[in-house]
């Protein structure tokens, strides 16, 4: 079985440097007070799996609602509230035990609690063990749009075991999947013609996309930690994602379907600018709907849309940063992008 | 008129570095949306002089209630939906304009406004001047205690104008000359004998004080920006000076009255420890009592106070750490000492 370990290192600051781990679970020793933050069908399924490999001073279980729709302040409140209840201190630690919703959750609760404690993330999905792994975003979704308040916390290990990837929902695998598509078509050539070439259905493929996946992560991360330049790359089809899911309330589509449609509406504007041919935006379109990804999406108000982009954290003062990739392997930020020209775009996406 | 500008220069993050400028305040040119955040008493006393310094492409008030109750999840909720009503973004700028919970409060919502945005403060207290305006601690209260949700962030830059203290009630003065004495006995013996010679409500010698008590912050919060071990000494007095407040829920005392009385109980604790002598104890107690401000308090219940010990944050599982000054200039941080010890200090303190 393969087992590796990605060390993220990150120049910004000295001491928060952490292991990604990606290997069925070896015991973990906490010498301290700890919270397993989860939800109930994680809970349900993996628990007692998880459970089985902690050993720490004391283990108190808090399950919040499963979904986007809970990845709130008022949740965020509950779990404060519950730390206060057991006396959580400065030294005590936290466990992500869960997806994305969980892992922004429990890193936020981690960075806030008196002003920071430690927390460690133990991913269930596919998605969440290549994307939310590595890179430190933690946060809570408003009535705005996702992911507006939260702050940049480092985990202090990753723990990525396969085993949990068992019981997930095809759905949401194929959600894992367009992540990690989305690597491969701005980061790496090479990668995305082995993804074209091997299914990772298949276990042993799937955790060496695993590894790829978090590495080109890793290295993006460790250029740019808080997000100035080129980790912006990694919103790749996320600024059209974004607005697909506050149009459709986070309830029609999980994260990397939207990132799936997103990706598609970019290589569109890509093409439209000459940085893409019409064969490799097939051939991407051609990947992801060989998981069974969505490509397509009804606009009901091209303007709308558009003006949606603006509420996104990505969009600055007057422009909106499209995250375009270039061919394969490549990829540009461009900030002077003609609205018409995305607005024709959005306009062949129309709902007839 | 004394100018001056104390660099904080922080070890921990490399591009977090900002001026505290002690002076009438002069033209503050910033190129982004700004937005000011205060509370009514202070706008209408102050706002029109800050305005006229300001120049920005945007400015907003955003103003919130006066006082420590008001330093909650709500009203953190009320800035942030303001902010994004208005669509600040990333390079937005916000300005606290006010005390230490106008200053903690904003520094928290920028620490998590779109993951992290900028800020400067113009604190408008004395407590605040020689206090909140070095550390970079952001936070909020919740019915646990105080500051207990929070974060490290790091303003722009702080400006200190002594003008804002003219309209300031003797009280607050007094609760602002309270962690100037903190500062004295706990580093700078020297400083601690100017102060019993000096009445520094004489506006030049208050500015010499503020001066003195920011430089000392500041190098001690430089040795230690996160708060791992000799910025711990700056709790000296607000071990005791939080469960009084706690206790109060926050109205009888301003919170430099209460750390008065915390340093006083610290005091007494020293005393029993042999690291203090009952003159020096007495010349403390004689310097605060000139400035008017409370030494005594009356406890009911010394098991229900000390219990209250273990709910603050700089309690770790099962010690107190308390922060005792030795003799003058000096500070040691104990987490041996005996319960029945403190108990004993506690019920000279008891309601009779």
């Amino acid at each position: 079985m393969l087992a590796m370990t990605v060390n993220i290192a990150l120049k910004h600051e000295v001491d928060n440097s952490y292991p990604i781990i990606i290997d069925s679970l070896q015991k973990i020793t906490l010498k301290t007070k700890v919270a397993i933050v989860t939800n109930p069908k994680v809970a349900g399924l993996h628990l007692a799996y998880l459970l089985e490999k902690i050993e720490a001073s004391e283990v108190y279980i808090i399950t919040v609602p499963d979904g986007e729709n809970y990845k709130n302040l008022e949740s965020l409140n509950i779990i404060l509230e519950d730390l206060f209840n057991h006396r959580f201190n400065r030294n005590s630690m936290l466990i992500a035990f869960g997806g994305g919703v969980i892992g922004d959750m429990t890193g936020f609760v981690a960075s806030v609690y008196q002003r920071g404690i430690d927390f460690i993330q133990v991913p269930t999905t596919l998605l969440s063990q290549v994307d939310a792994s590595v890179g430190g975003k933690t946060g809570i979704n408003n009535r705005f749009g996702k992911n507006l308040i939260g702050a940049f916390h480092q985990p202090k290990a990753v723990y990525i075991d396969p085993h949990f990837l068992k019981t997930l929902p095809k759905r949401e695998f194929a959600a894992g999947v367009a992540e990690i598509v989305k690597m491969a078509v701005t980061f790496d050539k090479e990668f995305f013609e082995w993804l074209e070439k091997n299914d990772i259905h298949d276990e042993e493929l799937m955790k060496i996309a695993i590894e790829k996946a978090v590495k080109t992560k890793a290295w993006v991360v460790a250029q740019d930690e808080k997000e100035r330049g080129l980790r912006a790359a990694l919103n790749y089809g996320h600024t059209f994602g974004h607005v697909i899911e506050n149009e459709t309330k986070y309830t029609k589509y999980l994260h990397g379907e939207s990132v799936a449609i997103g990706m598609t509406m970019a290589n569109d504007v890509a093409c439209e600018l000459g940085l893409m041919t019409q064969d490799e935006a097939g051939r991407i379109k051609k990947l992801l709907e060989h998981y069974a990804l969505p490509t397509t999406y009804d606009i009901v108000d091209v303007e709308l849309f558009y003006e949606t982009f603006f509420l996104d954290k990505k969009s600055s003062d007057s422009s909106i940063t499209f995250i375009i990739a270039k061919h394969l392997g490549g990829v540009v930020m461009r900030d002077d992008i003609d609205a018409e020209l995305i607005k024709k775009v959005l306009t062949t996406y129309k709902e007839s």
